[in-house]
């Protein structure tokens, strides 16, 4: 057996000491799958000083120079989270020929070309697995697996905190502060939840998965991003009562006529859906390509071992590809400059509930600003459910440009029996089979 | 851009048409995520005389030495089925430097040794993801995405027809012998419909994932194999009753007191797990690791198309490892030898329906012969439905040896009260939260 492969580790948060573990707890095999030990050799701290047990014995830095410079460091795996310093850390190690494995979306979301280009310029990995659904493999499938493959759509759910508050919504009925308190005391949301309950996170995510399947570059800016705050029981209680579930999707779609499409926004799916019983904390990817038809990747989106799972065995790669001398298989796939759809010739169908008078001749006054504006309806119910001295009115279109249906809502608001627009969601995949 | 990457075909069956299908109409993209064209130069089909426009402008031949002996073809694409000579080809292609890609179940489950030893010998590539679950990448997340784990568990829907078979009769309370007619109209079932029925499709299928999940070589005759013939209505009926869906499984475990312990076979699969709702024609493969927790591979697991996805993606990752000389990044990963557990040493919970004499105090002696035999009892019912003059008595019990389930069912036959042991099938993954 060969000499170890030596690791630079820079971070020792949630996912760094699972690293440390899962390379701990299944040593004999992951020795027996590369052909030879890895080892963590130096771990990047703030506070060297600071006891770290569940680190183990490894040496601790808070200098990068000492992994950086380290000539017997093979690989340096980047846990640190956010663009700066992490970015610099991870083009100067790969400078120094060294590979890189991340779990950092932030930045393969905005600096993607540039790590590739030094990859490449350099003969070395630059693997990211974990950045997008934490253990469950979906970057490797979609850059080796699913290349026989014209992609044409991929949904994912990709954020678990909201994931696990929309499933506690539709679960018990209860209300959106409430829920978001509870994942708080669980630890599944920030004391500012921003970055997941605004869609931000799952935007990132998005970005990375519609580059990788549609193999063209897609920012954070590229993303139109809408997030779960506004949605409420009612909702909730009409998307079950007309076969839906409500899920905070990343959406991206490529067609010849329309362009790239990436947007994260709260859906109506249809419960038949593959994504509609994905629940709790769970992420899952649905793909559809023209040769596979549907496919979908599930598991845990986060969590310490579960996004461990996916750095080692991007570290395992490496590793193999350093012992093998197999680097280069694949490189960087954005070969494409495909055109971005604008937001208003994007097309789906949408939910849309109005607070209106409750007297007659209204739902004909509705269904008359709804065809005025080219938006046909595939159903409408009103009721006096949830409402006092009022009617609702919630109809589902058929699926309609986005600009349709902003002038519809424009005509909706000026009709004086419409009290209030409460809520517009998007209906996911209604003309799914 | 260098010059083409040429294919030998073995096989102009449905996937062998979707192959050239898949490459036709992807011929850009492909291009692009090669580097250079890939292009079908010849295909062995039996008869040259027989028009076959779905091949397009290949050239045909009836002798396996145009391809083998062709020294411009890189790849050797085999999708003839069946162990000869599909394996001795494979090998010879091989031999002669070309690196093989394959559809065959059967060869990778009972040669699949010879073949990594072949590949490895000669330097070449030996890839099969489209061998278990079509389209549906798992080959790979086992082999690569997955490998920081230990992997404990695997359970798969494997065979789509006998998945489409049991998805009719819970829908629609139709017989086993109705649903298999229905099923061979639509081409889902052969005339001969044992190799699905019966579970050896599935089995081999099986023995391909626990060989590499596990790491250790499991073939079919270490598999023990029951089918779906005996599944009545009134099975399905109560496994709704209870919160459980009936699906055909590949069941792998690995345990460090019992060993691996590879079964197909029936089982009572509650509602809520991921599996559950995997209906029709659709695979999927549910993965337990020790590192990422639960994961599961959703797709279509046959059809011309999604199995050409497979195999088609195969020959890109194999172009890449020409051009870019990267083989031997992964080889055979059987390097264990673990024992296997012996069927009475594995551990389920089961169903079990009786037909019984309908008078007080039956329910007590059955209780009882279980008991005496060591099988504790999670729940029992007593009905009277479907049945005239007797009852029927269903219980489901806790986890169990499977020779304790033996001797209780031995026990039960022996009983006057006891008429006829109707059915007896296991529970899985009753302790999964």
């Amino acid at each position: 057996m060969g000499k170890s492969i030596k690791i630079g580790l820079l971070g020792s948060g949630t996912v760094g000491s699972g690293v440390i573990r899962v390379l701990e707890m299944n040593r004999p095999q992951i020795t027996e799958r590369v052909g030879t030990p890895i080892e963590i050799k130096t771990v990047l701290v703030r506070d060297v000083k600071k006891p770290r047990p569940q680190l183990g014995d490894v040496r601790l830095t808070d200098k990068i120079e000492d992994i950086l410079d380290d000539p017997e460091i093979d690989v340096v795996v980047e846990l640190m989270g956010g663009i700066h310093p992490a970015r610099e850390y991870m083009l100067r190690a790969m400078e120094a020929g060294k590979s890189v494995v991340t779990a950092n979306k932030d930045v393969v979301a905005q600096f993607g070309k540039d790590m590739f280009a030094m990859a490449e310029k350099k003969d070395v990995d630059f693997r990211f697995e974990a950045s997008v659904g934490g253990g469950i493999p979906i970057i490797t499938p979609l850059k080796q697996c699913l290349t026989a493959n014209r992609i044409t759509e991929i949904l994912g759910i990709v954020n678990g905190t909201t994931n696990y508050m929309l499933t506690k919504m539709t679960e018990c009925g209860a209300d959106y502060d409430t829920v978001l308190k509870e994942a708080q005391a669980k630890g599944y949301a920030e004391a500012n939840p921003s970055a997941d309950v605004d869609g931000l996170d799952a935007a990132r995510k998005a970005a990375i998965l519609a580059s990788l399947a549609f193999n063209t570059r897609v920012q954070l800016e590229d993303v139109s991003v809408e997030g779960i705050t506004k949605i409420t029981p009612d909702d909730i209680e009409y998307a079950k009562d007309l076969g839906y579930v409500i899920k905070l999707l990343a959406v991206g779609k490529d067609s010849d006529e329309n362009g790239v499409d990436v947007r994260v926004h709260p859906v109506f799916l249809p419960k038949t859906h593959p994504l509609a019983s994905v629940n709790g904390v769970f992420n899952a990817i649905f793909v559809r390509g023209n040769a596979i038809g549907e496919a979908m990747f599930y598991g845990q989106g986060a969590g310490s071992l579960p996004t461990a799972s996916a750095v080692v065995s991007d570290i395992i790669d490496v590793a193999r590809d350093i012992i093998n001398r197999t680097f280069g298989h694949v490189r960087c796939t954005c070969y494409e400059k495909k055109k971005l759809c604008p937001l208003d010739a994007t097309s789906s169908s949408y939910y849309v509930r109005l607070l209106v008078d409750d007297k007659p001749g209204v739902l004909g006054a509705i269904a008359t600003a709804f065809g005025d504006a080219g938006v046909s309806l595939k159903s409408v119910i009103q009721t006096r459910r949830n409402v006092v001295d009022h009617a609702e009115i919630v109809a589902i279109t058929h699926l309609v440009e986005h600009k349709r249906i902003e002038k519809a809502l424009k005509a909706l608001r000026k009709l004086p029996v419409v009290d209030e627009v409460r809520n517009v969601i998007r209906v996911e995949n209604e003309e799914r089979g």
